[in-house]
């Protein structure tokens, strides 16, 4: 059995064409218009696949090949950042569909039950929020965020899916304990598996993040008027703070990788010694004492080197996310699933966010990766090989058969 | 021959409540109602001073004592930047007048002119340019900068000129050539007097400046799938190059100095990689090889660092000015009338720009500087104490007395 590699094709550029934008990329932010016309497309790819289609409370779509037991489940999320590229979340659906479409038409019937969803939410990319679809499928939405959690124009979610026909006092009900398996096919959206010119990666684990706030307190003085060793220069200071950011992560070796993405200054004027900086770091590990670790450098560093230019620092945690493993039944069965596609697949640690992360709580989770041509992603030029999206696809399907058949 | 010291700290105290902003500062932007408030009341103790005043073309406003010959002049400059403090330039102008008015009425008609200048503007701190004042005086504004220099809302200088009923067409007339001495008192703006303990100093150079432009290019990615050895990092480039600065400064030695006060991060998102950071950097020195020894050492550890990290790296001169001299005979002058009270004043070079490096191509120029509690200026706690406010303006009486009687 072989997935048809024009009809997936077909369905990503059309839900590429979805939300495009002006300036290239496309857009599809939950609960607007284009992200609602994603949403019928898909549901009536499904439809054509032969699956029976619903959508849940909080707007989540979900077709379904009925069968015994538990789920076996399917799929990626539909909304996109900004300016977003062809394939992020939408080449998990269009995969999903176009495989299970595959198996209904060569093998009947599944044994078990076999579903495709495309999750409502995940980039977090219109509300102050993220994982909203799969939070809601692993019922750990808390009761005030429909009230709570705004756009940057003041829309509360909350607003925005009555808008879209979906009442926020239902969203407890889109809460599923009956999956057995949840399978995600994603783009690696690095330059990992390209470097090592592998065409399929099982992900082991989805990396734990710290996000770091870090200010420096300096003294803001004349450019001019104020000798090198009357200074207390708050951007000097970040400055060593920031190559120990990256040293330490290098020192620490892969998966260990941090950020310095924003860093303000003040009173930022080009003849004003800097007085205060803000930066964030961003830390990631496969494991909680790796992150831990690359943490606790981090801040021994920045107080160190704090102290010695007699600098204020404080450090300020944003976020914190634990590493998530995937279960290694499910690794084993993609591996095995790769290699009955003649494929030795890699195994690698995800260094972003993704769904089956929220449902690992609630089912066995288990990932594949395809290659990013050039790592790039969340950009009008996120591409991937069209052999390698078909490849990720059959071996998709491979899976789905040997769970669910 | 003493000035009245009271009458120096009520001057300052009015001229400080001209402008006034509500919370803290002063503000008297070139042309402005609080700027035009202040040249009156400037005129008015230039009047009581027993001199004959006039205000030249641009607003420059000038109180005379005639004499013999070329004019032994003194002065500073009456704007200020917005939430500016007391003393800088209006001190110049208070002790100016306060240092004459005792000459004329102890020692009565001076020998050679005596003049007493509130120069109209020097900051820059409301149109794109500074110096306006002194460069009409030294004859050097161009042709076409009343049409062209503009202020943030957008009105050019010329037009806010005529608002203050002064005529663009006639700036040239402003240009002085019968100017022999210009001497300024000003507070240091840095701490060096406060931390030798020294209560005034002669300047014997004003530094020279280069403002440099810095664009380091990198590839913006994602941070959690992006290795630390496939990044292109233009933050991480650009913090060791602040560092290189810095450290380039402190191994040339004092007077060099050297500040990033400006980074701006691209895209300056949490969780990706920097693609693009742009610093300035503001190089200063007191003779020309040292400001250019600072400038290309820096140019060439920077293009180490772009190279060794694979980062673009532009750099652009934004501006560039020559060191200046003051008079060696002022200089001796300044000295001896300082001995004259007392003092062993220290020698030490100005960080910062002031008017007398403009007229240094029109007459021989000279400085003194009283000490700047804490270094503080540009800012509501720009302070000195009465006692050495009161001893510059002595040593400046007295300086003036040597030359004009």
């Amino acid at each position: 059995m072989r997935i048809d590699g024009a009809l997936l094709q077909r369905r990503l550029d059309e839900l590429y064409a979805i939300g495009a934008e002006p300036d290239g990329g496309t857009y599809r932010g939950l609960y607007s218009t284009a992200w609602a016309a994603g949403g019928e497309r898909v549901q009536r790819w499904m439809r054509d696949a032969g699956l029976k289609t619903h959508r849940d409370a909080v707007g989540n779509i979900w077709g379904r090949a009925e069968g015994d037991g538990k789920s076996i489940v399917t799929g990626s999320h539909i909304d996109t950042v900004r300016r977003g590229g062809r394939l992020d979340g939408a080449f998990g659906i269009c995969a999903g569909i176009t495989a299970v479409e595959s198996l209904l038409s060569t093998k009947g019937k599944p044994r078990r039950t076999l579903e495709v969803v495309a999750i409502c939410e995940e980039e977090g990319s219109r509300f102050a929020t993220n994982f909203w679809g799969s939070r809601a499928i692993a019922g750990s939405i808390g009761k005030d965020e429909t009230d709570r959690i705004t756009d940057p124009a003041g829309v509360t979610i909350g607003r925005a899916m009555r808008e879209r026909g979906l009442d926020p006092t239902r969203i407890a009900t889109a809460a599923r304990d009956d999956i057995d398996t949840f399978i995600e096919l994603h783009i690696e959206q690095g330059a990992v598996l390209e470097a090592s010119r592998t065409p399929v990666a099982v992900v082991s684990a989805i990396v734990g993040t710290a996000h770091l706030e870090v200010t420096v307190s300096g003294r803001p003085d004349h450019a001019g008027t104020t000798p090198m060793d009357q200074r207390l220069d708050a951007l000097a200071g970040a400055a060593a703070m920031v190559q120990a950011v990256e040293s330490i992560a290098r020192s620490l070796g892969k998966p260990a990788v941090a950020t310095v993405g924003k860093l303000d200054v003040e009173p930022d004027q080009i003849n004003v010694v800097p007085g205060k900086v803000v930066f964030t770091a961003d830390l990631r590990h496969a494991d909680l004492g790796g992150r831990r670790a690359l943490e606790e450098r981090i801040r021994s560093l920045c107080g160190t080197i704090s102290q010695e230019r007699r600098l204020g620092l404080a450090i300020r945690t944003l976020q914190e996310k634990p590493p998530v493993a995937m279960h290694a039944e499910v690794r084993a069965l993609l591996a095995r699933a790769a290699r009955e596609y003649g494929v030795q697949a890699a195994e690698m640690v995800s260094g972003a966010g993704h769904d089956a992360q929220i449902l690992a709580v609630r089912c066995r989770v288990g990932m594949l990766f395809v290659p990013s041509i050039g790592g790039r992603s969340h950009c009008p030029e996120e591409a991937t090989a069209p052999e390698h999206l078909e490849l990720g696809t059959n071996i998709l399907a491979k899976a789905l058969e040997l769970l669910a058949y």
